[in-house]
């Protein structure tokens, strides 16, 4: 076990796009554990959208991170020292760990560590398809948009790791699945590798018309149900292709993220088509969560879930992989590795 | 029984705000009753903002308004003959009659004739709190809405036939009921004879801060449902004061009627407050009708659902009427009375 324990602490708040001289690595000591507690070596941690969110001070559903602390995140590891009768050395976990190599965990924090069971699903797949990305595209889909057989679902940064689960899902529900990712090689991806019935690729759309034609041009019979992570023009668009009683499950508005205005220019088509447009947080539905991981981790198991991750190495690199999210360099989740 | 039948038909369709130049009156003979149908002595004519969106033939949940052809309109009056065996002369009905004083109904026109009981309450109330009007509020206020005790409902175009029944019914459920109209007369008669808690007059706010200020004075713990009726920046102002997992029914967006764009600047509100967002039209909805009418007809007959009417005379005078509804110079149900 290395004597050290390196970690990334948020220095200041971003104006606009974050950078990474809004992030310092620190080098301290590996924590010692005391009565009731575990210290976890973190093999993955997991960098998401919604830490763009906690980055800033602006109200939000989440209290803001604090500065000078280790910043928020979902890890995976392995339990090194346990002075808690519910852990052993050696068990695997998942949980919030944060971006660290050693995590210590106590009191309520235990709450949020979860033993997960690696003979059939790997242990870097609970921070994507079987955790919270996959569990967000499960809630989403199945208690939002709740598709029926035949229609059309379509998914926002489908190539992602939330958005990839979504179509899949959709499909094995028996719907048209169709997504909208940026890129050519993310488009491939999703159909090719994913099985999406179509993806079309924004960034090859030079204006609202002409991703409204491409749109048309893969749901034939318009849309019924809208997984929304992205904001801004595309969900104009998909908006006006909404069939009568349409769903829409507004999980992320990425194009927002840096504090630009992200309109929907037209809303009078919520009336004119009825839609529902709900807004949700994972953590908040807590009840469902064994439902959707018994399905999602049988689903990878049995290797019907398809997914793809794309890994930084070293914890010193989790700012400049974070930053890349927020762009959308990944495909499928973005990992770290620790070890 | 007069020999003609004076009717106003749409000659062409607005470009943008309406005029009286797309009507036109036409004296025509009162048609013959032959067998199944019924003739029917129009009493009241309805005018409802729904109608401004038939006037366009843009692609809607309903078919346009054909040119040439008397407006759709709802209308409540008196058989003055029949020849089917379900109404006899002298029964009071409501229903969709059309810009005209009288009309001759059959074949599936009887699906939306309805004999109304006048002993309790009046004629003209069936075309407002007791008829669409009523109904469109007492849906989206419980199936969208569902408040509960205690909450705050706030509901735009509070002066309105639909507004004023949404927030009486928001009391009435325990809830805290405050509107928004344009004009201090308009808040009084919100506040002092419907019952309101609060009524905020958006014509006096300057600009989106100055309303967001004054809505905050009225709403010291958020918003937790919200009736739509007119989009534009009163919707912005509200949903940046909604509360966690508020809810917002759709029922219109008079602000976009003529084509402007309504854009909802900031809807990663939707998100952050996890707000369900549903659009509705409340003829789709038939099957709750009946226990919509049961509570509405009872809480007029006891007087405790107060409304109040606008009353333009002569169906030569319905476009005028009409255009001045647009505009929100009536204050409750605008009504065109025929006899």
């Amino acid at each position: 076990m290395s004597a050290t324990n390196r970690r990334i602490v948020l220095v200041s708040r971003p104006l606009g796009e974050p950078t990474v001289e809004n992030f310092r690595l620190e080098t301290v000591a590996v924590p010692t554990v005391g009565p009731g507690q575990v210290l976890i070596r973190n093999h993955y941690l997991s960098l998401d959208p919604y830490m763009r969110g906690r980055m800033s001070d602006a109200k939000s559903y989440a209290d803001p991170q604090p500065l000078g602390e280790v910043m928020i995140g979902g890890t995976a590891g392995e339990i090194v020292a346990s002075e808690h009768p519910g852990f052993a050395v050696g068990d695997q976990v998942a949980g919030y760990g944060g971006w660290q190599e050693y995590s210590l965990i106590s009191g309520p924090g235990l709450v949020m560590l979860q033993k997960v069971d690696t003979r059939q699903v790997p242990l870097s797949a609970y921070l994507g398809p079987v955790g919270m990305p996959g569990i967000t595209a499960w809630f989403g889909l199945s208690k939002i948009i709740e598709p029926k057989p035949g229609e059309t679902v379509v998914v926002s940064a489908a190539a992602g790791a939330v958005g990839g689960v979504v179509g899949q899902l959709a499909k094995s529900r028996g719907c048209r699945a169709v997504g909208i990712a940026g890129g050519k090689d993310k488009c491939d991806y999703v159909v090719r590798e994913l099985g999406f019935d179509a993806c079309v690729d924004y960034k090859a759309a030079a204006d609202a018309a002409a991703l409204d034609a491409m749109l048309a041009a893969v749901t034939p019979k318009g849309i019924d149900g809208y997984f929304e992570n992205v904001g801004g023009m595309t969900t104009d668009v998909v908006l006006g292709r909404m069939n009568a009683f349409g769903r829409i499950a507004v999980c992320g508005m990425i194009a927002g993220y840096n504090g630009e205005p992200v309109p929907i220019k037209n809303p009078t088509v919520i009336l004119r088509s009825r839609l529902k447009m709900q807004g949700f947080i994972v953590f908040e539905n807590p009840t469902m969560v064994p439902w959707a991981m018994s399905e999602l981790a049988a689903q990878v198991a049995s290797g019907r879930l398809k997914y793809r991750e794309t890994i930084a190495q070293g914890i010193e690199n989790a700012p400049t992989a974070f930053l890349g999210l927020l762009k959308g360099k990944n495909v499928g989740k973005q990992l770290v590795k620790l070890v």
